[in-house]
């Protein structure tokens, strides 16, 4: 069992670190004056799966490396992270994606700074939150919860492999890191996720990821930086905790 | 040895995260409002993989993870999987693999909405199943059998590296998943058949993969949606299964 | 040690699933009505990378998966494998590396015949075998050995991580795979060989790929194949096989 | 512990290949007659991080494969690596940067020859070292900071997990890659780095890989080969040593 100080420090490092790479990917390839500029999906896609990697490997040894509230909850459901636990983890993960948005934004201080060229300003929202194609909440959700099944489903499911695969940590949470090849596995499967789910809706598939951001991007001073799109928040935290559940369900079914 | 009821819900499971990757990468690249657009074959055959890294260490746990009848055919036929067993997994793929599709569907259901503006309307065929860019049975035939060798001999050959490798659990199936690095490792096999042998015929390599999602093409309400292309069906069913057995037989002669 | 009957069995599969996969992936990119044409430098590297994957993982368990020439001489040179074994080793790369590139034609067939059309006729050579961007003999070997060094050396240094790593079998062969993450290590390895080193050759980095398949592209039918470019041949057998020695004894001199 | 002369040796040859592979991968998409003459974002950050893989690994049996005065620094900080070997690594990795870059600069000795071209010539600092999108030297020195810290301080937490991973050897200095899937998860970091983290500056985070590649691109006979750009040659090297202080700093605050 983690202590209490070790997961809040924990989930607020790693998941500074995933929002750091996540945001920093978007950044990279939407600003002026960076050398990614209009790299590709390809390029989201594994910045955004990298950043799980650095963040989730960082924070194992401290709180097991959730990064996510859907995680979280959805090991809570499948009898694994006690439900004592989850408020503490959600508010690190809250206070590590405000973190790691900001530290995005000042790594690409001079590019932001870069967008008060009227005639080449970007709109920023897209580097902090995400946003649907097409605007249709009942579809965005259904979206939002399938592409968190396809995350919290096997992370769950991968974590019952223990007996067959590389030894975890006796008494770890369910869902958690066992070895760097399974945080590798996880990080893999989140650059899947991306490239194949993520074409819709840009693939929150975790609420503090989204909200976290887009709080940051409310705050920040940065210049024609546009709407922080309110109407939109609530869809890409209520998806990712109904998937959640739902692969916790799944998961007691069946073990 | 697997119960049987845990090989049918591992193979649904495993084989509907496989398809619902897979054809979510093909929706992502094909359809209108998707943020990936276009995003070139690297994307395809990196989401494809991914899908088999997903579904396969997923379904690992309760059926060994095989989500194509090509790889249960084969390790029948190198004496892994008992033939008694045989049908159960294929019936399980069937199921999963119309499974996937459908979450597919579902979750670019905003995509395939718009298909109906007949201006940008798409073939959505590729979707779901494979078609060959020369129609040529005896040559597109001899693609999917040497295509589906270069996955079923490699993932049974694989196995015989227990002794120097990562423990395999006792009296695992050839051709089974033995711990996370061995999942990797296919997944990563099956990206590298994609870029390299889909070129001709878009690498079915699985019965299940592509009759599966071309009877959910042929019963889905999508818009424009164009022929299901029943006369080529036959090929990705026969080209895999001829091909498996041949990986069978070469791996029965060597070991 | 490994039997003679063993090695020569895995070398010919093994050698034969990585020109497969890269005369495969080349063929990909370069002929009409390919799926994969003009995918770009990111799709042959990974093909290329996968295809020692399938190769040397496939072929571990028979002869410890060198698949070339290059391989085999810096493991006699470095005192791993034994003199006697070394032209075995070699005769067997080149039988597969022929083999290999006969299925690259046969799964690529109606391709190679589109090339007939006259006006979309394709230079086929460069599916086969290495060019350099730039002729000029003495930078040429110059570029294969340095590029050659980089792959032999970390491949024989790489096996002295043993006591810290994950464990080998004992009595293994010097620059043998010992794992599955080893092997994904080298398959990676050569994935950046490719991409940071292959720009003015083309990355031969292995005598019987490159031989090989261009005795093959000037025995097959191929419509409209043009040269197969012999005074260039010497090139990249020579400058693998030095680099190979080079490798050899600096690993033999620290160690 | 390590002896002063494989600690020599070993950054000396890990360092070489570290910059061998990423000044190869950008003289590969810079130069004329490449092979991968404009081939992306996502081939230089794999380029880079495959040559952290190829030099780490090979280097980790002798020194432990630091390669990087930061990482060095950082591991001092956190009490790993001895202050008294600090000098002995930052020497052997100058070294080891400039014979790279010799290395890379004989492999495209063709290309660079072309560079006197006039019509074609490429400017070449890129090739060697880092320059910024933006000139400012505090936000420049802050994006290489964070980016630093983005490597070393999941570089150390890593290292905690030997526990509930697979085993390090016993007294490795801390931030040592304990087994090969450490180091392909070091190597992917740096991937996600470039992917993410390297659109304003170009991603030094390594004072060597700046600092000796420039000595070289200023001594080399290179035609048309423009300034080295002096003025900016502190950044690179005091950005990623802050961060490697406050990296270190932040790891003995946590454990």
């Amino acid at each position: 069992m983690y202590a209490n100080g070790d997961i809040f420090v924990g989930e607020v490092i790693g998941t500074a670190l995933l929002i750091l790479f996540g945001a920093g990917v978007c950044a990279a390839v939407t600003l002026h004056h960076s050398k990614a500029k209009a790299a590709g999906w390809v390029v989201i896609a594994f910045g955004w799966g990298l950043g799980v990697l650095a963040g989730a490997y960082t924070a194992a040894p401290l709180s097991g490396g959730h990064l996510n509230p859907a995680v979280t909850l959805g090991s809570a459901v499948a009898d694994g992270t006690p439900w004592s636990k989850v408020p503490l983890y959600v508010a690190a993960q809250m206070v590590g994606a405000l973190l790691g948005a900001v530290l995005a934004w000042a790594l690409y201080y001079a590019q932001f700074a870069a967008n008060r060229e009227a005639d080449k300003a970007q709109p920023t929202l897209g580097i902090f939150a995400t946003a649907p194609e097409v605007r249709s909440p009942a579809a965005n959700l259904v979206t939002e919860i399938i592409a968190t099944v396809a995350l919290v489903l096997p992370l769950l499911f991968f974590g019952k492999n223990e007996g067959i695969g590389i030894g975890q940590v006796p008494g770890a949470d369910a869902g958690v890191y066992g070895s760097g090849i399974n945080v590798l596995l996880v990080a893999l499967l989140v650059v899947g996720i991306g490239l194949s789910l993520g074409g819709p809706t840009g693939y929150a598939i975790n609420p503090a990821r989204d909200l976290g951001p887009r709080i940051a991007h409310a705050l920040l001073p940065i210049p024609n930086k546009g709407t922080s799109d309110w109407p939109y928040a609530w869809i890409p935290v209520a998806g990712p905790l109904i998937g959640a559940v739902l692969s916790g369900l799944v998961f007691t079914a069946v073990f």
